[in-house]
């Protein structure tokens, strides 16, 4: 566990976070006055309209901007559907049962804990530093044994972090023999637990009143957006490539969550699914116009020789080495890089991750994982995988629905072929009923023995062919009922099945650790904490602080509120009796970019002060201007710094 | 089953809507290529675009207007919740199951087909004419026995619209004397059901790997809500009232789901908590601005008479008489009503209609609902519940977390009591293990009590009390251990517990009937259907088409898709072949209000022509009169006719 810094290089205390987020309401444990249940929270007010300020983003840096056909599928789904998909067998992590006390770990989070902690041990005892996490160290000792300080050989050091480096790589069978080979207890007891066994994370219901129909809450909104394929190419003219969209909650039934909101049972997603025609190289329209972004890649090779050191280089670059696969994946990879700068995620802490082969989704060619740097580790917070055609041809094999692109071709198909004509008149009173049965097997015959067969047919005027059930199951045909003939077949139509890359965002996640990214203190003051999120996704975007309850300052504060209002800008009015330096210190906890002070001058002249929360720096001038340079700011057109440039600076008031 | 007519006074025929609304993706059943599941139904493209402004509009119109507190709760709640809030025992429909063919009623609506089926055929009998409704005759015909034309009795005509008149007021028991009383059976096979029994409707599933905390999908966003009371009360600096507010999917597992988006498993809902003192006559400080607001409102009474006769009043008029409770519930029915005027619901197709006794929730107190006339009757599409102080109290009495408002009094309450004091250095040492039930059982006496044993006290200087559990289950005190006096104690915090005004909204519910109120068909033309939605809620506001697909054209109509974009008005291009009228009227059933052509003219001389979705007219102007008009309009600051008036007309096209 890396220490991790804020902008202005503090350690970030997440004990002193996560209590500023919660007293802020920014998010809360779901059912706490019934004891809570883990791994379920509640956005509060601020929670709420930062996650529907990203989403929005999202929405026009996505689906707007590349019109997607957003889709909206229920989170109740049949068990059928999600048997075909694969995840009823796939969709599982493995956990370790302790025998005795009944206690139950999910398997590589408990090789994760317990050989960090070994190596931890042995850092001490080689007498190294060791980055402390006050909260985990305060819960290990109520609950585990000591950490011990022993020294390891360096053999073993090496072979942990190699363990370590690759732990999502590991199955069931791996796990086993990890856990007994490093003799892995239970923490706590030191008790030996049983081999790992697969638990499917998807929670079960039964639709209707009979009880037979099993279903599950939907672990991804891409099911759906899959099973309407056919409708939405239709909706879209039959043009390709085209994209799907989807935003809402997925479920996932955690073995032992902890990690707070970044490991969750219920998660808002937002997920894409672009149709992309296999043959031609996956090339995109616009892959010109992000191929000199600059990506932070972490590659398979790299993290199977048991390293995570990354490479810098353009996107462009990826695509061209073959690193990464192709210039559609490279154009979402790129294009996610963009939105989560627009979010205010520091660009030191992001990097893209290629999957190893088993970790992969059993549905996923390739993928890549954006990551997030936080107190708790590298975060995958969107991924980018290419399905292929795997979803498509489950469901249209298991339906017979045509998951597929027809599409006329610019030059008709030749295809030279062995034809076969039956001679019906004679060939239905011949075989009568079972008729169809040797038409069937006729018509399966393959080029090859239909070649053989016409050289056969010339040669002895007959020719012999099996038929299971019917005579003997040899059938004889003659000439005058059979003709087997090489022709040209043109085909103007082609048929495919699309891939899909699918870029898929977890909202929580991106949430809890762009705010950890967006979180400093101000200096000398721990207690004192910012939130420094572009206008964008602030939860309010401006606070209107009258400086004194004098009957004189509401009508001004009211106006300015209506204004901003009709102006689509969020804002709260502050008219307690705090000090006004409380009442910006509040506002800086949940993030406010702008206060207005409303003081006596205002009263007298109508010009408002403007602070920012990041330099706590003001200007002064007439309400309009102040407006202006409020609205100007909030939809990103100038930034703090070009205001300040054109508006006189207000030193009056310590509004700090 | 009236006939409703559409604004342009033709019979809503629901096949043809419906085929519409499907081909144009504004909703598609679920799973349709695994043959679907009933009650279960996802958004294409233009529905969730209408969804997501008219959840748009919610916001703005209630959370952001009253500085609501918006959260999102999860939809798993554990069941002790639920038992709590009476859910696991009470949120439950009446099944009755035929015990021959397996099939499920619910017990309600059979009641109610067979008696209406009863009453058509009487009416035939007696040669009147009767409404038919061609898709549910299709079924009908294919399901069950022909509808007989029998006569019925005058007195058993009376006697079937009555029930119907108060089907919503009968629990299972009245259900099964109606069953048995009219002999109603299996529709199809004309078996006997077996007497109804209760099918709780939520859905169960299981938290966790050990299975053993088992769970709900949440049946509506209320009780999340409630239990966040008093963070949320903090949040709002204990400053009352106040009103929290979600938007998220609850569920429902509807025994036999039928009438397509109006009975889902899966809902999208917008619910409102609204916290008001009890004391006081729930006074709402904004009552005066829609005091004078009109409202149709059909009240209990009239229901029980077996009437559904509404009255038209203000809203003022409805609170002083009584019929509506109070200023709150009042002033809450009324923002709802302009809230669906906003939507373009028909005002003629819109009633409040009053729960009776036995038809309300198990936790409310007075309920209200919002109805939408529909092809399939009137339609609950808002409900507007006083819960009163329920759920937050059986909530604190069941964690004693402390639900409550205290607030400091005006005026100090000063009470005049009976208390007791022990003389604890005595008293300790006599009853030793058993001073604490001693000490309970005092402090458990009654004031009139009290008073009597001081009488007691001071004429034997010793009295008797009762404590069980101790010695002979009488304990002895004297007076050099107790004491009891009359004293003033003075309360300066008052302490309450809030109660609840709840509007909720059914998304689903309004977008339909919403959708069946703006909808008509061109003159003439069945099949060329129109949806005229405001130009808020339309799912695309423009449609761009160029005349020609000449390359000239090309520049100025995605000039107007970016600059209509940056002004945030969504818009879409057709440079599809089809003709320009076929192009319109496709964007006719998608609503789109707006259409503005690119001809010849435009690439000479920058003018463009504006069409007007519902009139067909056009006007010609300059490129920034155009979409300064469509900004206008879109905004709701002008109307069409404003800018008919204003801008020149064009008639050049026929583009009807």
């Amino acid at each position: 566990m890396a220490t991790v810094n804020t902008k202005t290089g503090q350690a970030v205390d997440r004990s002193i976070l996560d209590s500023m987020l919660r007293r802020r309401l920014f998010y809360t444990p779901s059912f706490e006055i019934y004891g809570g249940v883990s791994g379920l929270y509640d956005y509060g007010p601020p929670g709420c309209s930062v996650v529907a300020n990203i989403v929005d983003l999202w929405r026009k840096h996505f689906v707007l901007e590349e019109d997607m056909l957003e889709v909206d599928c229920t989170m109740l789904t049949p068990h059928e559907i999600l048997k075909t998909s694969g995840h009823v067998e796939k969709f599982a992590d493995w956990m370790c049962k302790d025998p005795k006390t009944g206690e139950i770990f999910r398997a590589d989070h408990l090789v994760e804990e317990v050989l960090e902690s070994r190596l931890k041990g042995d850092k001490e005892a080689r007498g190294q530093k060791v980055a402390v996490d006050a909260e985990k160290e305060a819960k290990k000792k109520k609950k585990s044994k000591e950490a011990k300080a022993i020294k390891l050989d360096d053999a073993v050091v090496k072979e942990y972090e190699e363990v370590l480096a690759q732990i999502d790589n590991y199955g069931g069978p791996e796990l086993e023999e990890i856990i007994a080979k490093y003799d892995i207890r239970n923490p706590t007891t030191d008790g030996n637990l049983l081999p790992p066994v697969a638990f499917n994370l998807m929670f079960q219901t039964a639709i209707g009143p009979s009880s037979n129909m099993p279903g599950y809450l939907r672990p991804e909104t891409a099911q759906g957006q899959f099973l309407n394929f056919q409708k939405l190419l239709d909706f879209n003219n039959q043009s390709m490539p085209f994209a799907s969209a989807s935003i809402g909650k997925s479920f996932r039934n955690e073995i032992s969550p902890r990690a707070g909101l970044l490991r969750v049972r219920e998660f808002l997603m937002a997920e894409i699914e672009h149709y992309v025609d296999p043959e031609g190289g996956k090339k995109h329209s616009r892959f010109e116009e992000v191929k000199d972004v600059e990506m932070t890649l972490l590659n398979r090779n790299v993290q199977l020789a048991g390293s995570t050191q990354v490479e810098k280089m353009t996107i462009g670059k990826a695509v061209e080495t073959g690193l990464v696969d192709n210039e559609t994946l490279g154009y979402f990879l790129a294009r996610i890089q963009i939105f989560l700068q627009k979010l205010g995620v520091d660009q030191n802490k992001v990097r893209f991750r290629q999957h190893m082969a088993n970790e992969m989704a059993h549905y996923a060619a390739d993928c890549w994982d954006a990551e997030l740097l936080t107190s708790y580790g590298w975060i995958e917070c969107v991924g980018c995988a290419d399905r292929s055609a795997y979803d498509l041809t489950v469901h249209k094999n298991k339906t017979g629905a045509p998951l597929v692109v027809r599409e006329p071709r610019a030059e008709p198909l030749k295809i030279e072929e062995w034809q076969i004509d039956l001679e019906k008149k004679k060939f239905g009173p011949r075989f009568k009923k079972d008729g169809k049965t040797v038409e069937a097997a006729v018509d399966a015959l393959s080029q090859e023995l239909r070649e053989k067969l016409s050289l056969d047919l010339e040669q002895n005027g007959k020719i012999e062919i099996d038929v299971e059930g019917v005579g003997s199951g040899k059938v004889e045909l003659e000439k005058d009922i059979i003709n087997i003939e090489k022709r040209t077949r043109v085909e103007n139509t082609r048929e495919y099945t699309p891939n899909v890359i699918e870029p898929s965002f977890g909202i929580g996640r991106i949430f809890y650790a762009m705010i950890e990214h967006v979180y400093w203190s101000r200096a000398g003051d721990e207690a004192r904490g910012v939130l420094s999120f572009p206008p964008l996704i602030a939860p309010t975007k401006v606070l209107l602080v009258p400086l004194s309850t004098h009957a004189s300052f509401r009508p001004l504060s009211q106006r300015l509120m209506l204004k901003l209002r009709r102006m689509g800008v969020s804002n709260r009015v502050d008219d307690s009796s705090a000090s006004i330096g409380k009442r910006y210190a509040r506002n800086d906890e949940l993030g406010t970019p702008f206060g207005i002070t409303v003081d006596f001058q205002s009263v007298k002249d109508n010009t408002f002060t403007l602070r920012d929360r990041d330099s706590t720096k003001q200007v002064r001038a007439s309400e309009d201007e102040i407006l202006q340079a409020i609205k100007s700011m909030v939809d990103g057109d100038e930034t703090w710094e070009d205001i300040r440039k054109r508006l006189p600076e207000f030193t009056g008031q310590d509004v700090e």
